[in-house]
C-alpha cells in the first residue's frame, strides 16, 4: 500500500496546466510505422518535465526526467537532443507526486506493477509513475533509426532487436499507467522507460529486478491528445485492433 | 465532395483554445451507468458553443448550438437548463467550420455519414458536424431520469425507449465523427443529436431522411479528455469491451 502526499487522489483535484497528461499521436499509429517526428522537444517541454516517447524516424527511445529530455539510441550512448529534435510519439506531464509506494527487494516488473495497482485509488485515471532505486538488473530495449518506407514497429522489434541487460545499476524508471479504455490511443497498463543515475544507459523497460526502491505516483484525470498533421498519420489505417501487435512490442 | 472554407484541413492548423474537442467522461462509463453529473453547463460553455451529451441522472439528452445549451427530456419539452445544471458525459467544441458538404434529397443517416466521410481529408481526426436542413423525418430518442442504483444504458434504452418521429421538420443535427481508435473513450464514427428550428423538439438521432440540407464540418487534431472525480466513475469496471452494447444504444 502507498501513502498519500499533500495533494488529493486522482480526479479530486481541479485540473490545472500541470496536472494534464499531454500526448502526441497514438500508439497504434506508431505500431503502423508513423515515425515522422512532428512535435519538437521544445514544445514537449512546455507540456511536461517527465515522460517518454521516441524520436523522428524511430531513432532511439525518449525519456524525460526532472525537465531534461534524453535520447536513448541503439548505440547505447545517451544524448541530450537539441530543442528542435522531433518526436512521432510522446507522453509527458509535470510530475508532482501525490503518492509514494514502497517496493520490495526482488520484485520484477510484474510485481512492481501489482504494487502500484494496489496503491492507486482507481485504475480509471492516468498515473505517471517514477521508480527511483537500485536494480539487480534492468532489461531495456532501444530501436534503430529507420528509412522510408517505414516498416511496422513489430517488424523493427522482431528483426532488429537491440537489448541491453544492465546489472547492478542505480537509476530511474519513468512512465505511465493508462486506463484499459485508452487502448488504441496509448498503451493500456504500464509503459516505462529507464535511465541510469549516471545517465550513460537506458531504454524501453522489458523487465527488471529491484534491489531497493520506491515508486512515486502522480495521478491525473485530464488527458490532452494532439494528433500529427502529417500525411503518414492522416493516411494510416487506424481502424485495426492492434492489441496483439502491442503485446509483441511492449514486452 | 465538399469544398474547403478559408481555414486549413484537419491537423494542419496550429491548435488554439477553440480548435479542441473537449470531452467529459467516457462513453463506456455512461454505458455502465455512471450518470452522476460532474461538469456544469457553465464549465462546458467555456470549452465550446457546440456539442452534445446528457444530463445528471440521465435526465434527457443535451445539445449545444450557437452557444445555447438545450435539455431534450422525455416529456418532449425542450428546456434551456440553468448554468449550474450538470452532465455526466459531454463533448463540445467551438464550431468554426472548415468545410461545407452538400447533401442530396432522400439521404438517410447512413447516406449522410458516407457523404461526410467522402469529403473529410482523413478519418483519423475528430470532426464536428453540423447539418442544417429540412427533413422528411427525423427519428430521435431521449432518455428518462434514473434513480440509484443506476441501471446500465442498454437496459434503459431497451426497457424505457422514448422515441419521437419528427416529420417534415426543419432543424439542425449537431454532433461528431470520432476516429475508430477512440473506441472505449467516445463513439467511433458518428454521434448526432437533433433540434428543430423552433426549438420545440429533439433528441439523439436514430435515423433521418433529408429533404434539403448541407453539412458543415470542423475538423480538429486536438482532444482534451477530463475524467469525473466521482466514486461511481472511479469504481466502475472500465476494462470491458463495450462495442456491442454501444451498437444497441446508438442506433
Amino acid at each position: 500500500m502507498g501513502y498519500l502526499l499533500g495533494s488529493l487522489p486522482a480526479g479530486s483535484a481541479p485540473v490545472d496546466g500541470r496536472d494534464v497528461l499531454y500526448q502526441v499521436s497514438t500508439i497504434d499509429a506508431l505500431l503502423q510505422g508513423v515515425y515522422d517526428g512532428t512535435a519538437s522537444i521544445e514544445t514537449l517541454a512546455r507540456h511536461g518535465d517527465f515522460g517518454l516517447g521516441c524520436f523522428d524516424a524511430l531513432d532511439g527511445e525518449m525519456l524525460a526526467l526532472d525537465g531534461v529530455y534524453y535520447q536513448l539510441p541503439v548505440d547505447g550512448r545517451v544524448r541530450v537532443p537539441p530543442p528542435d529534435a522531433t518526436v512521432p510519439f510522446a507522453a509527458v506531464t509535470f510530475f508532482d507526486p501525490d503518492m509514494i509506494v514502497p517496493l520490495r527487494s526482488g520484485m520484477n516488473l510484474t510485481g512492481l506493477e501489482a504494487a502500484v495497482d494496489a496503491a492507486i485509488p482507481s485504475k480509471n485515471y492516468f498515473s505517471a509513475v517514477r521508480v527511483d532505486g537500485t536494480f539487480a538488473s534492468v532489461t531495456v530495449r532501444s530501436v534503430p533509426r529507420q528509412e522510408k518506407p517505414y516498416p511496422p514497429l513489430t517488424e523493427v522489434v522482431a528483426e532488429e532487436p537491440v537489448i541491453f541487460i544492465l546489472e547492478n545499476v542505480s537509476g530511474t524508471a519513468v512512465g505511465f499507467r493508462s486506463p484499459a479504455f485508452t487502448a488504441g490511443v496509448n498503451v493500456p497498463g504500464y509503459h516505462l522507460h529507464f535511465i541510469t543515475d549516471d545517465r550513460t544507459a537506458g531504454g524501453h523497460i522489458l523487465d527488471l529486478r529491484i534491489e531497493e526502491g520506491t515508486a512515486a505516483v502522480d495521478s491525473t484525470a485530464a488527458f490532452f491528445l494532439e494528433l500529427p498533421s502529417g500525411e503518414d498519420f492522416a493516411g494510416a489505417d487506424l481502424t485495426l485492433d492492434q492489441q496483439e501487435a502491442l503485446k509483441k512490442v511492449e514486452r
